[in-house]
């Protein structure tokens, strides 16, 4: 237990993964109220948009107007998403988005192969224009991602050596380009992690890269989020993506039941219930987790926003209200 | 890692903590024929009615009818709930229950007194009497319990002390009583539990009672269920209880979400995955929980049911039907 840390830092992806997930359509101004919804929580990052093509995910074609309408608070970082140059001018056109440049790669070549129709060299060779447009554009970078990072549905389990082998091509990739990586982020895209496989990849992984702070994206299309979120905790994570309320899931994943991010406030539940500070008032994060219920019109995957939090219960007992 | 268990109990408790919960009716033919799908899964134990007053747990009016329809598999241990001399004669009277005698404490002196009217000292002369009671009907006791042992909702964080001091007591009272206790089980009834309070509580616990083995009992309200699962496996806890699909919820314990007992496939998944040995067949367990979906008419909180197992996926790679 002596390895928990102290603080962590979460990064919400739910209005980005929700609006692109969801059947929709979902009027611009109530994805807008929600992101501002977001932003009193005391959240220090919110991913608010996908510049991708409108036609692959239509739920994302209103990506200026959202950036455009939604009021920015200082002391939070607002990130979008992009695959390729094209995206990202549009992310810079909007003046309404914090460029963050980050580096990918998918560990499992058969789900490459199946979707994208790319080789792992491909893969690379693509990552590397993607540095290259971040020197031109004077786009800092320093954070690197693994997808897949556990398992793939199409190709089974990833090993860990696969991961740091992709990792050691990324991070030096990133330095030929002048790029000094600080962060990895591990995902499990496709939800096979389990608490011991977390443990054991994160060990593996921090082995050959003591520098490097670990980050961990996890899916809870299993029901193993949580679970695995505090494998991560005890192994001293300190950076984690969530979806408030559950939004999302992964449109390309192929399985029926995918849930998306591991549940934001219930992560904040669990590290505030450890005493890790997590910076996020729950009991926003709650009013913006309903939000989102009412936004998409139907029931979400978190379970603090229909079971409650203790603190409320705690601050009722100590106004004498259950006496 | 290393502290994890090679094995393994999950007992079932969906059925009686379901059709219980469940505002229904439920026909009792479907009722049956869970607990036959159940019987089929590999699981040792199951719950499969409570002989409560049927005038407070109308869904239990026909434990009788219950008990009398389903098939006894041999090598399952199918038991029942009662809570005064009037239930454990018609459990009796049944011939189709096994009985197992059982000792509890409420670990929240609020709750006994907001929901039972009751002090703790009569809540041990109770058991007391109890005990006495399965003496005279040559019923052997081997397992105490202690409800609310994390938390309460009209009482707030419950001490380990306090856990440990009652646990003292019952197992005090079983000895007067001739009883030789081995299992200890700690009840999270009302959702309070971290991984970090499951693993101070068992500590605190397992020092005072090196004999004894300890079970744990947990609900998912919070969403925190299988996490505080992995952190009693990392603490060497062999015995769970679990609700097929995430059927149930307490019916007292008076908040809205009330989501039941961490879910047994999930539960079942985890330890696959982790090389745990449960001895219950995955594909029929969720199979089972399919059907309990179907029994009660709406969708469940499991999460394994509808994001599908990995070793389903597995199966299909190896027949190369994604190649």
């Amino acid at each position: 237990m002596s390895d928990l840390p102290k603080m962590v830092q979460i990064n919400e992806e739910g209005p980005r993964e929700g609006f692109q997930f969801e059947k929709g359509p979902i009027p611009t101004a109530r994805k807008i109220e929600l992101i501002d919804s977001l932003s009193q929580t005391g959240l220090k990052q919110i991913q608010v948009a996908s510049f991708v093509n409108p036609n692959a995910v239509p739920g994302m074609a209103d990506a200026e107007e959202i950036v455009a309408g939604f009021k920015r608070i200082p002391g939070v970082r607002y990130t979008g998403l992009w695959l390729n140059e094209k995206g990202l001018q549009r992310a810079i056109a909007s003046g309404r988005v914090d460029i963050v440049g980050s580096l990918s790669l998918t560990a499992s070549e058969t789900f490459l192969k199946r979707n994208q129709n790319r080789t792992a060299a491909d893969d690379l060779a693509g990552e590397r224009r993607l540095a290259k447009m971040y020197k031109t554009y004077h786009i800092p970078v320093e954070r690197i991602s693994i997808r897949a990072a556990f398992g793939c549905n199409f190709e089974g389990e990833i090993s860990p050596s696969k991961v740091t082998f992709l990792i050691s091509q990324l991070a030096e990739l990133a330095n030929e380009e002048g790029f000094r990586i600080r962060i990895v982020s591990l995902a499990d895209t496709m939800a096979w992690a389990t608490p011991k496989s977390v443990k054991r990849l994160l060990a593996a992984v921090r082995e050959l890269n003591p520098d490097l702070t670990i980050a961990l994206h996890l899916h809870d299309t299993r029901g193993m989020g949580i679970a695995n979120a505090y494998a991560g905790l005890e192994m001293g994570v300190t950076i984690f993506d969530g979806s408030v309320a559950g939004l999302g899931g992964c449109p390309f994943a192929a399985h029926k039941g995918a849930a998306g991010n591991v549940c934001t406030e219930d992560l904040v539940f669990m590290c505030d219930e450890m005493g890790i500070e997590t910076g996020v008032n729950l009991e926003k994060l709650i009013e913006s987790a309903l939000l989102a219920e009412a936004v998409v019109g139907h029931r979400l995957p978190g379970s603090v926003i229909h079971g409650g939090s203790l603190a409320r219960l705690r601050a009722a007992l100590g106004a004498g209200a259950c006496s």
